[in-house]
């Protein structure tokens, strides 16, 4: 898989790539992560690459034609399966896109910065628009981060043990159960009886069970789906 | 605000914090990020933190003693309003969630990593569990980055126009209206008329329309609260 990241502030996002299973993934050729900093796209001598709103209000707006050359050029060199846009506004990302998004060849993150972008390069350019959830970040940055590590953690042979990610929350709808390790007792605490037994079956059940009680407690929705 | 971050990989979060909004919120003072290594609170010569988890299954589990030595030292040192976990089944980050953390005086951010920290320490330490949506990551850390940007930059001084963080989506229930900037036309694509025409209280009212159109288009859930 490659991913080309496009924003403003590529220094921002290079320490999460650099460490543990993005950096792995990175080192195994699993995927390859470029990032493209809008400045180079300026058509200006200031590298101006935003302006006021047009109607007056506060914020600054990414400009079309930065955006437009450098998606251009990307385009020039290899197809697209997604051009995905990072903002609050867009459908929330969720595990299930996480997979599909995980399946694809090449896809394009553009990251907002300041108030967001021209609405013309959404009518335009973008495929997707993906929100990572209902709150206001300063940027789209963190939120494609975000984005990679949920999409390449489910890359095939990125993580060590396959069976890992399946046992995750909400792969199958519910929060996974509480988990324990050692000591048994700490500070008086002690760990379920169930889990020392080594009735596999039995610890199963539990485990369902715990599964399902703490979705109903905590996220009923998640239930009715 | 003060936030104390503990985490098994400090380094992956250093360059959000180094660059943009979070970099200048610190210059300026209004705020300070501690990140605290866990494998220096491990008990063994292997600076072990993580162990198997009973029971048996694949992953890690983070251990309660490393954990527990961190967050008593933090607290013998100052007060604490939250000590906040971060984890999918967490109560879900919004923009309400946030405006109230960034009302706090000193924080504490438990990463969660692996499989995720024995259950006696979520029972026992943690005040607060927040996820950042219903999506897996391979750790807390980027979640801790987007929590504290959505909490940062509510601070007040940290933005530059205190406005500009009042017209953002999701801040009075709407999603944000379609911007534009410079030029008013490209490849054809045109701006809409009324945002060039000066009339501040039709903009206003267009403004207010579009944001109520693409709420109810996009995300009617929010509409109905």
């Amino acid at each position: 898989m490659r991913i080309d990241i496009i924003t403003v502030l590529p220094e921002l996002l290079t320490s999460p790539f650099e460490a543990s299973i993005l950096k792995r993934a990175i080192e195994k050729g699993l995927v390859s992560v470029h990032m493209h900093n809008l400045r180079d796209f300026s058509t200006n001598n200031y590298n101006q690459i935003d302006d006021y709103q047009f109607g007056g209000g506060a914020g600054m707006v990414m400009m079309i034609e930065p955006i437009d050359k450098c998606i251009s050029k990307l385009k020039s060199e290899r197809d697209y399966d997604e051009v995905i846009y990072m903002t609050p506004d867009g459908e929330t990302l969720n595990q299930s896109i996480a997979n599909q998004v995980s399946l694809q060849e090449n896809i394009i993150i553009l990251c907002g910065h300041y108030k967001g972008v021209d609405q013309r390069v959404r009518d335009h350019f973008i495929t997707r628009e993906i929100s990572v959830g209902d709150y206001v970040l300063s940027g789209g940055e963190l939120g494609a981060g975000i984005l990679c590590d949920a999409v390449i953690r489910l890359i095939p042979g990125v993580l060590g043990n396959e069976t890992s990610a399946l046992t995750d929350s909400f792969q199958d709808d519910l929060l996974a159960p509480p988990i324990y390790t050692r000591p048994s007792e700490y500070k008086g605490w002690k760990v379920p009886e169930i889990l020392l037994s080594g009735h596999t079956a039995n610890i199963e059940e539990w485990r369902e069970k715990e599964a399902y009680k703490r979705t109903e407690a905590r996220r009923p929705d998640l239930l009715e789906e």
